[in-house]
């Protein structure tokens, strides 16, 4: 039996997913319930019959201006030699607004009236009739459309309402979205973390999405991988629930069995889509309500419920799907695709000289991080195997394109200060922020070299001079006009866990250990300063266990130290202390910053080094610790030098 | 006294509207207040501080798979030729999400295990270390700076906070914008309407835009037009809000003492920017609170709101002002605009042929629904006195540009019944409409001419052939290949007060009893119906009292109708039944549908007769009363008749 659970019994379908969409969309049968409310609460909610005016605006002839009143066939003989008297009942005052009294018909601006006394006035040319009068309906005119329906209300439609006298307005109820969370290993967001439990934070992006999409999201508490158990709260959903998801247990492994419970109590229309990540998707429908079941990888779950909920909501609310706004980029890196499915690709895009340059975040389905600080979603199409370096491409932004553009494209090194410099950068000019890669100092480099950073952190020891960066940015940049900006001192040295209880303090001791090191990508400066060291010891990469363990940050390699009484990493001291681990420093290293002449001389340029220089800034810096602003900092202008 | 009031004291500035912003923006010294609110709720808000990560994720060493844990370096023997079995304490099952229980390091895909026995597995490749499995921190590093302050909270970003256990998240305070609307005039939107008195619904609209901008609207009650009230509002308003906008009374007519107010208790900054419409704004402070005094015509007072109220709450949230999407449109029509002012002006944008099309709207700020209907805002610089048509400009949208992209562009004839059918059609594709424009038939035939239309309606009787339409389109569009495709026999006729006071029949009627007659524009069907009319009765336009007078709409005739019993107008029965008003009939016309052959055989316009031709469309038609849809349209391919 426990042998039987372990061999896959189902295979994931390859269904395309618009075909998918369009089966569950035709399977929604919900009426789109209506409902009353007051013209001043609807904003944002979406009409749900035509709405037509019951009065006219304005319902009355008004004055246009501020002025006189007149019968302008009385006042045909005015003229500059020939200036006319009104008295009495010929005139009367208006302001703009007023209605006009029977019998005038044009008005007078007050500026072109003389006034003679309280009874009697002068003009000198005629009125034409129904002048500055705003005529009965000229805004809304009584059983006019204003809106059909499926009208999403905005803040000036509300006015519209009012003015025509529609002060309860039908409205399509919000759908109701019940979202049941499934998972042994699920536990409530202020619970004590112990190994193999994970926080259920999915069921709130859910109600967050839900929300923004316009229906009504019910988040159920965490449900236990029991089978018994889920079918009762699923057959409950449906009972209440316009649409029902389901979280996680979507895909086909050992405690996978949402497929099964939805067919048996239901139907399923769908399981698996020819799209990633996001593949191992269940549609099916349980006494009539859709059920949709989303995998447990954040990043999935988010784009599943995207493809299938928020075309199901917008159904309900009877408006199209949103779509989002694109733009055209140019590739950083190649892309590889598989053919048959389509790849939806995290991004990020910066805009580098006067282009939009995109390059892919990770694809990991569970790195929630990458969704939220994507700029765009890059959609590669089932036929197609993926895109070369260099090519344009179309990209579905998830931020406004002005945030993008105002963005300093930081690339390089990691240094934990480069995120205090984007905030207080952001404080200052609220428009403005730094976007960071971590690729390390030599990709840094050929980011700038390439035209797709604004700015690289590097720093590069050189073996044979013992100076930092100088001499990668001379060969490596030699035919560009750069500047490096010397940013900071910082201490470089080993990450160990608290009470170093292997005693770690050189190369020699991890071999002698056999300690687990943790390392860091290839052409990360901290990785080229280990290889010095073990060059150095006269040493080789063979002889350290973990060499091959790759980390993209200092915070990653503290991480895996906290983690792991046997292992060790290098890296910078504030990366040690903000986990409490010991640090043993290795050198003092020189962090510098590359950018292009052109930009080191623009607003932006100008502005990130005023911030840099900001007492404010540098103080956070060194509140750190292990860290020290270069103070007066002289910037070098590089290729000048080479040419000197 | 009386008159010294009419004379203007003051005069409007010209201040430039982005100097106006600065300065008030500078002077803007409020401290942006913070609260702790749980993360679940913050869906929207703003972070108010940099938010750093309390705990990674994962947390552990997570099994990226369902499979078996292994020591890597224990499997390194297994292959095809030589399985190797692990028993016992050598492996355990895994499952994705799982901790990875010391001593394990890597994990076998549970399909590249052979099960034996409970106790023994198969396996016949080696792993390598930390396969499969996800470093601690591979989502969110421990105290990596999750979101910098001032970012606005998205549904992911509300699933980043929970996993990294940040479960309270300080944000700012919404700022509070109070709203003071005043005038002698205004009345609530339940009340009795008397002339002259108007519904109050810009605070209505204002709370909308400060709730979508991310402040906290606070409407005030209608305040008289008394100053000693107004200045006592004022003065509690700035002891409870962060803004205060108060709405008219900023002009400079005899009542409009808002200013003087203002510079009594406070400081006046700006009366007047260089901007249209909207250029009678007060920009002042009372307490150290900024005040903005807004126009009382809807239009301007939307424009000033967005102008100098939403930039103040994004320096207190601490966010960019968001920028519109943008689109380069071709100008249907000349554009003028004052030199020295930026002009404003509302655009209906249409996407035909491949291209948008914009045409201005109404300019009076006083109709609101032409800021409701308008697709964008063409903002003319103030160095520019307008464009030629043909000219192409860049449009600030104020709809999705897939809205506009979707819509079918009508022009032409209005008719009570394309608002029905552009209602069911969004019923049948949500995502479809039509967007008129009430030109009369013979601009439409000229947008169909032009290509800015996709469907003209067209009713011209030609006087020589008795016959409807045909003879027009074949002058005006020889050279073209278009469908005219038989829509509505509808009944036109003379629209009278209730009871017929007056007893007119006939044109000749009008003349006789001197009624003041309502026309349509130039180019309407229905004026050229009533200049044939003319003519036959041998009377001449001089002879008619309001010839000059011009409506564009049957349903605007009937309301200058339904407003005085001295008028009379020819328009199509519908308008008068809808107004209640009577109706003597004069012609049977036939409205058609005028559309290149491109658009009739596409998609939007097979679409489009589809509707047409339902019973659904037709019942509702014939429900109004005076149409007839005509049964078994035959659409004429006119140019082809004519090359015949």
């Amino acid at each position: 039996m426990e042998q039987k659970q372990y061999q896959r019994k189902i295979y994931l379908e390859d269904k395309p997913r618009a075909e998918a969409r369009d089966e569950i969309l035709a399977a929604f049968l919900q009426t789109s319930e209506m409902e009353m409310i007051p013209a001043v609460d609807a904003l944002g909610r979406v009409t749900a019959e035509p709405i037509f005016a019951h009065v006219s605006m304005p319902h009355y002839h008004a004055s246009a201006m501020d002025g006189i009143a007149v019968i302008a066939e009385s006042t045909y003989q005015a003229h500059e030699q020939n200036p006319q008297y009104l008295s009495g009942e010929q005139f009367c005052f208006v302001d703009t607004g007023n209605a006009i009294p029977t019998p005038f018909n044009a008005v007078i601006m007050i500026e072109h009236v003389h006034i003679v006394d309280e009874e009697t006035i002068e003009i000198i040319e005629p009125a034409t009739p129904w002048q500055h009068i705003r005529p009965i309906g000229e805004d809304i005119v009584q059983e006019e459309m204003l809106f059909p329906q499926g009208h999403l209300l905005r803040p000036a439609d509300l006015g519209v309402l009012l003015a025509a006298q529609q002060l309860t307005v039908p409205v399509v109820k919000k759908p109701v979205v019940t979202i049941i969370p499934t998972g042994n290993e699920l536990v409530e967001a202020h619970s004590e973390l112990a190994p193999g439990k994970i926080i259920e934070f999915n069921g709130t992006v859910f109600s967050g999405f839900v929300k923004d999409w316009g229906g009504e999201p019910r988040l159920h508490s965490i449900v236990k991988d029991e089978p018994e158990k889920i079918k009762e709260v699923l057959l409950e959903a449906a009972e209440t629930s316009d649409i029902i998801v389901i979280n996680a247990g979507s895909s086909a492994g050992r405690k996978d069995f949402t497929v099964h419970i939805i067919a048996e109590i239901g139907e399923v229309f769908t399981h698996g889509v020819a799209a990633r990540p996001g593949k191992p998707v269940i549609l099916g429908k349980i006494n009539g309500k859709i059920v949709v079941g989303v995998p447990g990888y954040p990043v999935s779950a988010y784009l599943a419920l995207e493809w299938f909920v928020q075309p199901l909501i917008c159904k309900y609310l009877g408006i199209p799907v949103p779509k989002r706004q694109t733009v055209m980029v140019k590739l950083g890196r190649r892309i590889v695709s598989s053919m048959g499915a389509e790849d939806f690709i995290r991004m990020n895009i910066g805009y580098v000289n006067g282009q939009f340059v995109a390059n892919p975040l990770t694809r990991a389905a569970g790195v929630t991080m990458s969704y939220v600080r994507a700029d765009g979603l890059l959609i590669v199409p089932p036929h197609i195997s993926g895109y070369e370096q260099g090519d344009t491409a179309e990209v579905e932004l998830l931020r406004p394109l002005e945030e993008i553009k105002n963005a300093i494209v930081f690339n390089g090194s990691h240094d934990l200060t480069i995120d205090l410099l984007s905030s207080q950068l952001k404080r200052e000019r609220t428009e403005m922020k730094i976007v960071s890669s971590h690729v390390g100092s030599m990709a840094g480099i050929m980011a700038i070299r390439k035209g797709e950073a604004h700015v690289a952190g590097i720093h590069l020891l050189d073996p044979s001079t013992k100076q930092y960066n100088i001499s990668y940015v001379n060969k490596f940049l030699a035919d560009q006009d750069v500047v490096l900006y010397p940013f900071l001192k910082r201490k470089q040295g080993w990450i160990l866990p608290h009470g170093n209880p292997l005693g770690i303090e050189s190369v020699t001791d991890l071999v002698r250990t056999d300690a687990n090191f943790v390392n860091r990508q290839k052409g990360a400066g901290t990785r080229i300063l280990f290889d010095l060291l073990l060059d150095e010891a006269g040493l080789t990469a063979e002889e350290i266990t973990g060499y091959e363990r790759e980390m993209f940050s200092h915070l990653a390699v503290a991480a895996e130290v906290k983690g792991d009484v046997s292992v060790a990493g290098l890296g910078i001291y504030p990366a040690a202390k903000a986990m409490g681990l010991d640090f043993i420093p290795v050198a003092d290293e020189e962090y510098d910053l590359l950018m292009k002449l052109e930009f080191f001389e623009s607003d932006s340029g100008r502005q990130l080094i005023k911030i840099i220089q900001s007492p404010v800034f540098k103080e956070q810096v060194e509140k750190i610790g292990g860290y020290q602003v270069v103070e007066n900092a002289v910037p070098k202008r590089l290729t000048e030098e080479v040419k000197e």
